[in-house]
């Protein structure tokens, strides 16, 4: 019986082994990265994937350690004219005011409720972050989940006329799945709330709860009528943009990622924490130059500063001097989206 | 080509299914928990992993979602006479003082330098938590694991005489591996600290950094130097512990566990929040009940209550009353450690 098995194992792997080569020899080495022009930026990616996953290369890092970073708004999807969870927030705030009718007399949510355009846009950080706060605050995390998801379903991005998560970029999309199958774990790390991205993090860009770190809210753990719950509460606990973001990754990973990809003043920390590891890293910063496909804005892409997703002059000298890549939206990206 | 070819891949098929049912006849069916006796605890691990990795089981649980979280101390590893963060952060203390002089004439640290045992046994928890922060404080987060491995490397438990790290439960590293061998992703969830136990916790467990949930000083940012560096703050961030449990749970893992183990007060609010999910969950507790081969303490062992670990009858009451396994040491465990 023995003997038997293993001329019949001898004969499968060789048949196997023969099979596999002619599979190999008849399937033609398919482009990646097919939405990214060439040039530096297409081919910084496939030379770190190279050097970092080629068990002969001198900078090979062991699959355990290969982890990637991504920021989220402006990033791995359009952040302008306003970030996708503020819309959410401010989409919110009649329900939210429904809930606690007291909120409805008080700033910021006054203002909001007026539906005054010019005071709205008036708000300060402040103020946006107690209405992003106040959309969460009180629901249970399922139920928040819930609610994210009905809304992604039905909102419109007002340039695009198109859910949100249609406006995710098609050449970051690729990169994503270049690396996953190259054996890096992909994790979102962003200034947005944690909650908020896990809701659609998955369906979209297959990124599972586990490597999604963000803002965290306070979460309090109690037992209403014997049923084990996690309720979000009205305080800010973490805010996961700037210095925040190494801390974040440290905490939620452990390990100081090879590779990090942003595109904003908030994500120079975790570059920085990124490319001053040891052997192959890659920084990436995406430039919003794209007036006509997308947006253009801010400083490095010669153009007045935004308040959202700044990208500074300084940001992009440090990217030069430091070797990051800054990935233009006009001359790098074939497409932009996945609808084009 | 390509007839030849499927032929060969069918060829290759039928004969690889002919080898493999062949060797399921030829192994024989190791026990994956030889260090367990037979009996009620052995049972409901082995028939939970039946029931939720069986393709054809009503409670079958998909690949992704398979989580099962472990409390560190008194669950994966011996945690009496004293948990060994706090026996860690005393040995530390004279070289705290050298590099903070000030300290030496403060409070808990001035009773700790004194050497006197008995007033020692009685510094409170807060005394103890400004220890435990005083040895990771000021460090960076690199440093201070190259700290505490130098120190499981030398130090000693004061009953077995042997290191730390050789006081983990060989029952217990048999059911991570067996979860691990049926899709499990294994998660330490502790009150320790998250950046002591990631420090040792894949060589010790095999459960890499980013699957080890703590309690967290706070971290911060900074770049002396031109170094972009993490270093530990001498504040408490979040106490993973109790009600923290299930709120680091979902930070980290943003999933609610199928089977959760703990051996404590501590860990209470783990197992309510991981049992109270749907279909089949695992909720067990370990109980100290075994003076010869380890300790016996606390309530639900028919001790006195324990500073440590614990167990009190009410949360005994709570096991019973929602189909919690206690898992007795005496009874139920054939070795406790690999050495044995």
């Amino acid at each position: 019986m023995r003997s038997g098995l293993n001329v019949s194992r001898r004969l499968v792997l060789a048949l196997a082994a023969i099979a596999l080569s002619a599979c190999a020899q008849l399937a033609p080495v398919a482009d990646p990265l097919p939405s990214w022009n060439d040039g530096p930026a297409k081919d910084a990616i496939v030379e770190f994937v190279r050097k970092t996953t080629d068990a002969a290369s001198p900078q090979f890092v062991p699959p355990a350690q290969r982890v990637a970073t991504f920021d989220q708004d402006g990033t791995l999807w359009v952040e302008q004219p306003m970030y996708a969870q503020v819309v959410f927030a401010l989409d919110r705030v009649k329900d939210v005011v429904k809930a606690q009718p007291a909120l409805a007399g008080e700033e910021p949510f006054k203002t909001v409720l007026s539906g005054d355009r010019t005071a709205m846009a008036k708000l300060g950080e402040a103020d946006i972050m107690k209405i992003v706060a106040a959309s969460q605050a009180g629901l249970t995390i399922e139920a928040f989940q819930d609610v994210v998801k009905a809304w992604a379903a039905t909102a419109k991005h007002p340039k695009f006329q198109r859910p949100y998560t249609e406006l995710v970029y098609a050449p970051m999309l690729e990169v994503l799945k270049y690396l996953r199958a190259n054996g890096y774990r992909t994790y979102i790390v962003t200034g947005g709330g944690q909650e908020f991205v896990r809701a659609f993090a998955e369906a979209v860009y297959g990124i599972p709860p586990e490597q999604v770190m963000g803002t965290l809210l306070k979460v309090d753990y109690s037992v209403p009528g014997g049923t084990p719950t996690l309720t979000n509460a009205p305080a800010l606990f973490f805010v996961n943009d700037k210095e925040g973001k190494p801390v974040g990754i440290n905490l939620l990973i452990g390990r100081r990622p090879q590779a990090a990809f942003g595109n904003s003043n908030g994500d120079q920390q975790m570059l920085e924490w990124t490319t001053g590891g040891l052997g192959a890293r890659l920084g990436m910063l995406v430039l919003h130059d794209d007036a006509k496909r997308e947006f253009a804005y801010g400083p490095a892409a010669g153009l007045p500063e935004s308040r959202i997703g700044t990208f500074t002059q300084p940001l992009y000298d440090e990217a030069k001097a430091k070797g990051w890549t800054v990935i233009s939206i006009k001359n790098d990206w074939k497409r932009v989206f996945a609808f084009e």
